[in-house]
């Protein structure tokens, strides 16, 4: 059996054609895009071509985009760029409790540095409550900032609704996009969004590339100083062939089949609930959850040595986030559900992606019926 | 004629080894670093040996190696880095006029937020006084910064000098070694350097990518908050393959002959000086001068209309520092050693590369000869 990857939640394989887009900026057009000369100015070209194809992806406007490491720094630039420019006139920012480590750790650095930060609940499905959203808002706030789609259990908010409501208080509103980003559908004017953190290696694009969209008119802070690069707002030279590759892997995101994606999930999905006892869906089901995302509490089953069980029948699956794995086996996006230590433990995340095929989907459902059966067989032996 | 590529101090080509040693990591082995599953596993440990290998260059451990998206975020990660952990109680930091702009920008933004900042004077030559930077080190001097190499005129600093005043004093001691790393010695211990700014682009290596050393004991508030990445330091998902490059230029950079490169700086800046009228060298001559670095003011003749010239006929070159290209013809380092504005905006840099070849250079000295006498004597009809 070929290796059955679900874990594009933690990171896509490079795409063929975006490889072949990158090659010729590493040895051919290798300039500086900042030098005047020609070798400077094909590289330059290059990237703001790639700019543009991402800029109208998410209804934007090319000069709107600038170009960063990757998602983590995006969502660090919005919220400490956004703090520092508005800081000590305003000092509010309201988030959500399911966010990403790198909003919810830099909140808490900013909370040292004289911010007060308000960190929305959420519901079983890990919807925010758009009432409580409102109150929560106060004449010191000046950034909301909701992740489009949340990276462990998929739950997609309603942007366009938090928008709204920004835009009436005349707040920043941010949102984090790292793994809705070509998934479905980001409108920066439909939905009013000020800042949008976006990046390659969740679409099949390189690592260490990644985006934050700043409205025109809207000014933070920047977080890299230095030669003034990307219009002065983020330095440090252009990763040429990373721009590059994911403005390729924007271009043909397109033809990914989302349809059949959600159809291979709910497939999963429905199996594994009617199938497996005491299997549990953690967030929502249909069009307001990823395409991609299933993850599933299997009660009495530690997640990590389900994921090894699993590995050794070469499915490769995650516990967590990624991100997260380093740290702890524990998810406070789990956590945030209601979900209690154990279960959350006893949890699988799997994350389909464009090469998955419904073969895959038949053999990790045979694999796991035979797996669980067993380590629950062998708990109750201890156990009992 | 081929092209002669003399601009390598803003970037330089790829290595066809180092994309050789990356390649695989595009999209065979593209697992997140961070994922516990062996597609993460054999990226994790394809990144832990390039770490090994960057941290024997400079005599330091494995573990003070934190990889970063290039030489701006080191810099600024380790400026605000400290200042952030050590400011109210201190707040002074000293370095140097002729510091490259990322250093510069980020002292002037922590000025904003409280901190004092010495930047000291240099000579003719580029080199700071030893005895001016003792004087200005306070009980409230925290951190010293200053950079190996000058990335416009080549001058080496006397690290060694430096670090035992910082030893003494109980001092951080930065330095910028993004235009020296690899092409002269850096030895972390021997220097007593507690944070050291490298990348990989300036060496063959790929663009998006660096590295900052921390001393074991060391502390600095992170600039990227998050999921923990690189020992909880440095969040973001690893750029595994620009990392396995980096790893890879640096393992091969022994190979340059940096006795040839310098033979060649030296007959190139032997030859203009000699044969061309009103020329001058910028920065020192010899040991102390980076093996790639020549900076000549042509007296009177307009540095990027010559460094057009020159591009006509397939040499490629800067006019200050690419870095700054995009914002203006001046440079703060020349005007640092004393040349005037008109005489700034008449210097070239040529900085050479491993693949430059003494035939280059006779092609250059060949097309130069004809240019500057073109050029002034032009100037001398539409002036007279």
């Amino acid at each position: 059996m070929e290796p059955v990857y679900l874990d594009n939640a933690a990171t896509t394989k490079v795409d063929k054609e975006v490889l072949k887009a990158m090659a010729p900026y590493f040895d051919e057009f290798y300039g500086n895009a900042s030098s005047m000369h020609v070798k400077g100015q094909e590289a330059k070209k290059a990237v703001e071509k790639a700019r543009e194809t991402i800029a109208r992806a998410i209804n934007a406007k090319l000069e709107e985009i600038y170009f960063t490491s990757g998602g983590t720094e995006s969502n660090n630039w919005a919220l400490k760029g956004a703090f520092f420019e508005n800081f000590p006139k305003k000092n509010h920012i309201v988030t959500v409790k399911t966010e990403h480590d790198c909003i919810l750790n830099t909140a808490k650095w900013l909370e040292g540095k004289g911010a007060k930060v308000t960190y929305l609940d959420v519901d079983k499905e890990g919807f925010i409550n758009i009432e409580k959203l409102k109150k929560a808002i106060t004449p010191k706030t000046f950034l909301v900032s909701v992740m489009q789609a949340n990276n462990e259990i998929g739950t997609i908010q309603n942007l366009e609704e938090i928008g709204n409501i920004c835009r009436e208080r005349k707040i920043l509103f941010h949102t984090d996009a790292a793994q809705s980003f070509t998934k479905i559908p980001l409108d920066v004017k439909r939905m009013n969004l000020n800042l949008v953190t976006i990046n390659a290696h969740k679409v099949y694009g390189p690592k260490g590339v990644g985006a934050l969209f700043i409205r025109e008119g809207v000014k933070i802070t920047p977080l890299l100083h230095g030669g003034g690069h990307e219009r002065g707002q983020r330095s440090g030279t252009e990763n040429v062939p990373g721009i590059i590759g994911f403005g390729k892997a924007v271009e043909i995101s397109g033809k990914t089949d989302y349809k059949k994606m959600s159809a291979l999930r709910d497939k999963l999905i429905k199996w594994i609930i009617e199938k497996i006892p005491d299997s549990k869906l953690n967030g929502p089901v249909g069009d307001k959850r990823l395409p991609n995302n299933v993850n599933i509490t299997f009660k009495g089953c530690e997640g990590e040595a389900l994921g090894g069980y699993l590995e050794n029948k070469n499915i490769y699956v995650s516990t967590g986030s990624a991100c997260m794995s380093n740290t702890n086996a524990q998810s406070h996006v789990l956590a945030a559900i209601g979900l209690s230590r154990e279960e959350q433990e006893s949890s699988i995340r799997f994350t389909l992606g464009k090469e998955t095929t419904e073969k895959n989907i038949d053999y990790v459902m045979k694999v796991l019926s035979e797996i669980i059966e067993k380590m629950r067989t062998a708990g109750k032996i201890k156990n009992g």
